[in-house]
């Protein structure tokens, strides 16, 4: 079964991150869930990264708002891609979080996703996998003919 | 042998991409590239987006600047992982390319990297790519150690 | 009659949209309302761009948001003038959709108008088609002058 | 012969505003040129844009770059659709042309295109045109197929 | 009596500046108060710029937000200073608004206060008629006292 | 005569200041320069700002940069009317300097113009000394005709 | 007894720099706290600065939003180290107080913080003194290890 | 004798760093220069932080670019004083770098400067230095006199 680590920096993440893990759990890819702080937790960070490719882990999703290092610190330890997700702040709406993320020096980058866009971060990992996982790609294009049909459903009523 | 695509929206993109394209060379990673314009040839790129798989494709990087849409459009016709690169404009040092790729709404991701980020976007790509092929991680271990031992050379000359 | 297509990226821009369809039929002219994701239905884009010229469609006007490539991928598939509304997001009050709108690259604008703009998009609408229905223009010069004679109207509250 | 008005804040604009014209002339629209301020030649704003419809002109387009008012002031004193282009600053890259010129309030829009995007701004003035000259709209398809056979001649140069 | 205008781009804006004109009134300063707008009352805008100087008016605030030309608009048509108070908005707090007032080309400027600086834009008036009239320095000076007091009583409060 | 000051946080300043002293030469007005930094010279800034009535100076004109606090600290210590210069930056253009002048909290206003804007630093002195100095409004009208012929002049090149 | 001066422009502030009190207070470091306006009490800030040393503080914390000069004018007068704490505004979100605070020019630094970082202001402040006071090193370890604990804690919750 | 390090994440980064170590040999406190990188030399970042007090060091200087976490990752493994410099990029001259650095969630302060301001981290971490060894703050009250007059005679050159 596919792996994925979902870990945050803080449990205040948790009602952004939860929506990533339902599709993560929709799509049946096991999912290992975390609360890891960059800052606070270094050591835990540092295991967890260095320990993950051991542990099984095949994609790690990694949510953290201001300056966001929780990506970066992780991708600095393992070998596996790295998501990130910048948490909305209230400085510009999260540009703080999202700079912090996506602007990684050559050598180590974090796969950024939109502010808040714990969905596509699952939905990314899940495309990652589905490399090695042939049946993950079936779902992946289920679901976006399911997106579809939604938004034609949508379109229908207006277009009358 | 891993196959993944790099696709630019203009040909004064390359200067940046090029970069990329080496790494992705150095990893032994087959490497088709392409100029599509999301906006004056459309139609080359929903043909290169849905036909992606067939052709081999594993994962496609779009790099592209201003209202940078190419990554959103390719990536709108493939299950495929799709890897943005932002490129570097007048406006605010890219802002407007990378807000235009990170900012992907739910359902369909394109994964950032910085802007001019090319490297980083080619070792996402083999980061996706190691899931699959076991040899490729090995070489990204190995990768992290060169760069590791570079930083310690450049401190060892600092820290007498 | 003319006629005017307003397309939204998600039925969540309607209460925005809405106010400028409002304007385009108090102007009587003929407004299809479609939902089109950029996205999820890229297809049902291609087909509404490419076949609005011979659909009578004579202006389009594009509402989206975040990475808000709807307008250009229209744009990219119709000779017909494409008008883009940027929806306010919480990144820094929707700078993410106007510079992904705004920002298109040489060869294929998108007539942008304010964050929210719903109005002046209908009433651009209006003054591209008064161009070849001289009807419209007299109204044009007639809402004009409402809005002056409300302006004044207020103005005498104060003036005393 | 359709007619397109080109309007600088400044001289110093028209290096920018230069490739634009030429691409009206490509179209063969008839263009014309004036150098008029929104505050320092008020007046000639207010004559301009107050006998733009008696003086046979069918678009305006107006140029200006920082606090540029020029084109919500033309808008302000006829009912002619009026593009505008955000001419670069050394303030964040022209953001201070664009929002002057996008953030138009309710009533009088000002189509904007992107900053600097001079050529754009034509080809908009050209598809607002080709409502009314069918010619301009068959100039208008060609004028795609040339740049889609453009990208594509390049992309056959890198796709081997 | 010293004369200063309020002019006003919309009624929506008195609550802001609603605080200024109690301080001039606080100052005995004669307070003529408009609803003006650069784009839906051009000619009022003309006609009150360019008649304020045999009107008696010696300095006129102007209150306008987004794309917020009024304070440029009155000051080509009047050689009187003009005080710009950039309203706030929800394009990053305000900025487009502050922008559009304060990056005013070179030879026709507009003094700017802070988003939403009502009083300050009252005091600044007040600090220009000083100039001519000692007795508004006089009051200034006591103003200026006041605050001071004020704040030393609420330090004194923490400061035990 | 007419006195203002020109006062500079650093002497790297003045290339972009002396714009402004040679039009307050220009409409002779006296002008004593000073280097004064907030922050490096602070009792200098006090004794400059609270001599400045009694040492007949009308209106400050200071310009700094970066975190620009010379126009405030100058206003907390005189009730003449204070007029900022942001200076350009590396910083987005000068953004820094500009909020950290305008920006000022209620009760103690810095007039500011543009970026880098010295001409319209001194033109505002001289608005303001024209309230009392009646032949400096004559002087103001007739540089605001120059500009205006200067702008025609180069219209009637292009306008033919 | 280590003695800390917490500083506000307003006391408006006082609910985000208590928080940071706490803290000090929590680590039994002396805490002044004070109401200092650096453009309404001058003179006060002028004050306390100059006799800073000699009143026995060695640390001084300044939180002011908008323009927020309250921490360089305070550095201007004292050798101590001045850590200022940006107040959240609506202006991006702080971004005025942010830039007006951190981007003090050279030979006067303020060490800056998070926007409303007031626990980290005072964290900072302890940093600082435990290079004289050793007891409070060891708090500060016993505080991080808490810290520690308290995230371990939540992690616990979720990875089962 | 005090000690200082002054950790940069990249060899490129010594330039602005070195006006640094210039002002802290100027004050004779000994300087420990390292090149370590957050991300490409994880571990020697946690073996130098962590063994930061036991090496006799005081203080540290962090310089970074871009995601700029280097300081933060110190910060979390070490008791002592972080002083972030943001080093200048071309995203927005800096921003990146900036919020990155200043943005440190609640527990884990980093004093951040500003942009490329190495002379301003050498004197913070001086003034924290001199809480601890008294002729630093002697050498302080000197440099800031030195710097005073170093503005007077500028400012005697203009002040005629």
């Amino acid at each position: 079964m596919p792996k994925v680590a979902v870990v945050m920096g803080s449990d205040s993440d948790f009602e952004v991150v939860k929506k990533g893990i339902d599709i993560l759990k929709e799509f049946e890819v096991e999912c290992e869930v975390r609360i890891i702080s960059a800052h606070r937790t270094p050591d835990a960070a540092h295991d967890f990264a260095a320990n993950a490719v051991s542990d099984g882990i095949e994609v790690i999703i990694a949510a953290a708002g201001k300056a966001a290092h929780l990506g970066g610190v992780i991708a600095a330890y393992t070998p596996l891609p790295v998501i990130g997700i910048p948490i909305k702040t209230s400085m510009m709406g999260g540009l703080d979080s999202l700079l912090s993320i996506v602007q990684m020096p050559k050598g180590v980058p974090v796969a950024t996703v939109a502010v808040d866009g714990s969905e596509n971060a699952a939905l990314l990992a899940i495309q990652m996998l589905s490399l090695k996982y042939p049946e993950l790609m079936d779902k992946m294009i289920a679901y976006k003919e399911k997106m579809k049909k939604a938004v034609e459903e949508k379109d229908a009523k207006f277009n009358i």
